[in-house]
């Protein structure tokens, strides 16, 4: 029986971060109520305050499950044979999820946004998930035998956030459907 | 008299403007309060009704000096005699603000960012900002022969959005420095 009861409650805490990191990529932190994420979460709000005391611990239980989304992409990643097509796998991931950028911008992008304005300290747990994806990035250029690897890395994450900005503001998807395609030649160039 | 008041007027109109353009870009559109403003414009805050109703006007007008601001930038970078040095004198712009960049972001981007997520249709202002810079930059390509113009541009503006979204999140202006040595170098070889 107990075991039963806590993988429940590990069901309702893990759906209800996930349902988290879903409404703040939607509605942006300060417009996202607790109500909202149970409501999306399906779990009655009331039940929440058992698992998360404040908006804050929400936050921050949405922040570690986007953690470890990026880990299961980067595993998957890591299947394929060359540092070139993790890369440009990486790539393609970001020009499929073009309509949902052009609605809410990129998750990590605009959640580090806002959180940048926040005096929660927020910001640095965010920052520990984009560093360890631009880590990865930098890897595969080095695997690729570049001694600019870090300058590479930043400068492919930065063309990444700035065209799911652009793609936001203008509503175009179309901009990142090209900027894409620019930076999978690009990366071809390098290797 | 009425002259002296209408001067004194507009005056304090657009030092309110002015202020609401810094406050937000410091503290975003959700933590500012119209009280906020008033304090940063020196104006008492009983006066700001009799300019900006709501707190949406008087962020219709920041965006609206962020425009006037542009477009002075605009007429100064017009001084210099080719398209590229035109280009890179925006790009060193955006260079030295490095260290306000990775206190706030980008003026504009994180504006950007945090008006998608509101209903207020004050997006599409800053998106006509925004598409003003970009089409200027885009001319700049143009003129240095470039077919493929848009492209560049659009590649351009989302490198320093990207990378002012990851000096602030970082806090790193270093990252601002190097990259903006990248794409000095990546204007040089289009030319």
């Amino acid at each position: 029986m107990s075991q039963v009861t806590d993988s429940t409650r590990t069901g309702k805490r893990e759906r209800l971060a996930g349902a988290a990191m879903r409404v703040l990529h939607e509605q942006g932190v300060e417009k996202t109520t607790l109500a909202d994420i149970a409501r999306a979460a399906d779990v009655p709000v009331g039940n929440v305050y058992y698992y998360f005391k404040t908006k804050d611990q929400l936050i921050e239980a949405a922040i570690d499950a986007h953690g470890r989304q990026l880990e299961s992409m980067i595993s998957t990643l890591e299947q394929l044979p060359t540092p070139q097509e993790r890369l440009k796998s990486l790539l393609h991931g970001w020009i499929e999820q073009r309509d949902l950028t052009a609605r809410y911008g990129c998750p990590t992008g605009t959640l580090a946004s806002e959180l940048d304005k926040r005096d929660d300290g927020l910001d640095r747990a965010i920052a520990k998930v984009m560093g360890e994806l631009l880590d990865w990035v930098e890897r595969q250029f080095q695997a690729m035998g570049r001694d600019d690897a870090r300058e590479l890395a930043v400068a492919l994450f930065a063309a990444y956030q700035g065209i799911s900005l652009l793609t936001n503001t203008f509503r175009d998807p179309g901009l990142m459907a090209v900027e894409g395609r620019r930076l999978e030649r690009w990366i071809d160039s390098l290797a």
